[in-house]
């Protein structure tokens, strides 16, 4: 994750709201410029701001400007069966398809115990994270991936093939905090290795590579390059596995045929394909014993024994949830240029971006 | 994957054979004891040798002689939905009851289009590679994980809470071998680690903690120490959900709560779980296109512009797809310590271990 630590601070409420009035003028419909809103402002919140109004809210206008993402949303499923269903988005702005998508998941695994649903022809939906939480309140184990632009080489290759195709899997903990897992299939984002280009800095060995292949410390060089995906072969395998799942077995774009990077190209649909499973806890153990279970393991995890000059350790999700409460609090910082440039486009659009 | 690529070979179906008829010897039914025989036998022939003949079956008799494990299976099924089963195998030897459940697996997902079977009270099941590739041949794309002692410590910590928690996918791919992805969680393997130690070889940075969680290149100390998960803090997390789906989910041992290494120990029950889920591609897409675009996919891979020095890029499974193919041919390597200690298990027994 990638978060902006400094700025100037706007309200989270001012923000989403904000958010939500930009969209509609851009002819979202009002219910889904609010599910968009609030999975934008959800990352920012958790300070995964690559994710979040920030850097997204923007990308998602211009597309729509350019006419090539629909800001009204449509949705057919095109296959279903007790257990799954494939749900064609039409080139809809991501979120709307996933929200439905992701109620179909709930509904289904309530009924079989467990479901698997997919859409296609869709786009940017956010953070993962946000789609596999929805289920956590219903008792769900929860699984969302999507596919996305390739950035990383098979092993041994030097030409790109596979997105960093991120996934999420959240899990209800009883009264402690859920565990929440988003991660990238490459070892470190693109994000950062853009920050560390910006701040003159080297990268660590064997984050990326040069476009030959050969491993790079130099970020310019890299971003010319490849990530390398987390794990060698491991990462390699795991990335074209998220590919199968919600590319290949989608009927959306896979592998390297994305028209460049998702957030940048103003040309043409992305149509990306997202995954959305759900096990129903019930299905197996008492949701209870099961609370208990998770709130033991906690527990056991965090009384670990400490690397020295290590003060604490965290289950997975558990930074982003302090920062959530932290942000809930202080708002989401935004650096000059990006509350420069969402000032201009409130201005054009007559949604005066709020004050600090 | 460790692979023994030097010893006496002995051909294929001899030692499916025996192996077989040594289980039978020691309780294990005849039925059993040939799925039993060719899972181990399979793992062989793709060249992972840690979950093979090789390995496993010696420590299978040793357990049952020991009375750790039920050399006679027995299956319940504690929980059932359309979609999801949880099934108690009572300490049983692995495979039966992993054949069982996936078997499960396929029948509800021809149904429900999607399926997740749980086993609990498990044994070592073998390769997870095994029981992902059994729903090949019914077009469905297939997960299955396992939980296993604890042998890498959660980002900061320095006390193994997770196991290598392996899991494996595998996806049909047409005309072409399958996808078949099976992985530890951990950067390397530890029999790896042991390799290096008895050749007095450097580990390579990264791969392996100390006792105190720092790194070390030392193999001797890091046997003592921690395992590296893959991509740091992912990898942790990645081990960590496979433990819940595995261990907490199931209400089998989880964490850092397995009696010693499953391999070695002898005085109590594993009291494993395992994960078994099926998606019937057909619920998504014609099997026929999906096939297409699984071969379209794999050319585009292959074809992928290569570092120098590499002469071909494979798909995930490609490498142990070849070896299987070559071992059908020449039988498995057994390096001397290992062939004496099978010759003289053959003689107790009374099943001579076959001639090279």
């Amino acid at each position: 994750m990638a978060t902006i630590g400094s700025g100037v601070f706007i309200k989270r409420d001012a923000l989403g709201e904000w958010a939500k009035n930009i969209l509609v003028k851009v002819g979202v419909e009002d219910a889904d410029a609010g599910i968009v809103a609030d999975s934008l402002l959800a990352a920012n919140l958790r300070g995964v701001d690559t994710h979040g109004v920030t850097r997204m809210l923007g990308v998602y206008v211009k597309r729509i400007e350019a006419g090539v993402m629909n800001p009204v949303s449509r949705f057919d499923i095109v296959r279903e069966r007790a257990a799954t269903a494939l749900i064609d988005c039409h080139n809809s702005i991501g979120q709307p398809g996933s929200r439905f998508a992701m109620r179909k998941t709930i509904e289904k695994a309530r009924g079989t115990g467990a479901a698997f649903v997919a859409t296609t022809h869709s786009n940017h939906y956010g953070a993962a994270a946000y789609w596999a939480m929805m289920a956590l309140e219903h008792g769900m184990i929860d699984f969302s991936s999507v596919n996305t632009t390739a950035t990383l080489a098979p092993t041994g290759g030097c030409q790109a093939m596979f997105g960093t195709n991120p996934f999420a899997i959240a899990v209800p903990a009883g009264k402690d905090i859920p565990f929440v897992l988003d991660m990238a299939t490459t070892l470190v984002a693109r994000g950062r290795v853009v920050l560390y280009a910006k701040q003159n800095k080297e990268l660590q060995p064997g984050w990326a590579f040069d476009a030959q292949g050969r491993p790079t410390t130099d970020p310019r060089v890299a971003l010319k390059g490849l990530l390398a995906p987390m794990g060698g072969y491991k990462g390699y395998g795991i990335a074209f596995a998220v590919d199968i799942l919600s590319g290949i077995l989608t009927g959306s774009n896979f592998g390297k045929h994305f028209p460049g990077m998702l957030a940048e190209n103003l040309e043409k649909p992305t149509d990306v394909g997202g995954v959305f499973a759900a096990i129903d806890i019930e299905s197996f153990m008492d949701l209870d014993e099961f609370s208990t279970r998770m709130e033991q393991v906690y527990a056991e995890v965090r009384s670990c024994a400490k690397t020295e000059g290590v003060e604490r350790i965290y289950v997975p999700g558990e930074i982003e949830h302090a920062m959530a409460k932290e942000r809930a609090q202080t708002g989401i910082p935004f650096p000059p240029e990006i509350r420069k440039e969402y000032i201009e486009l409130g201005q054009r659009l007559g949604v005066p971006f709020p004050e600090a």
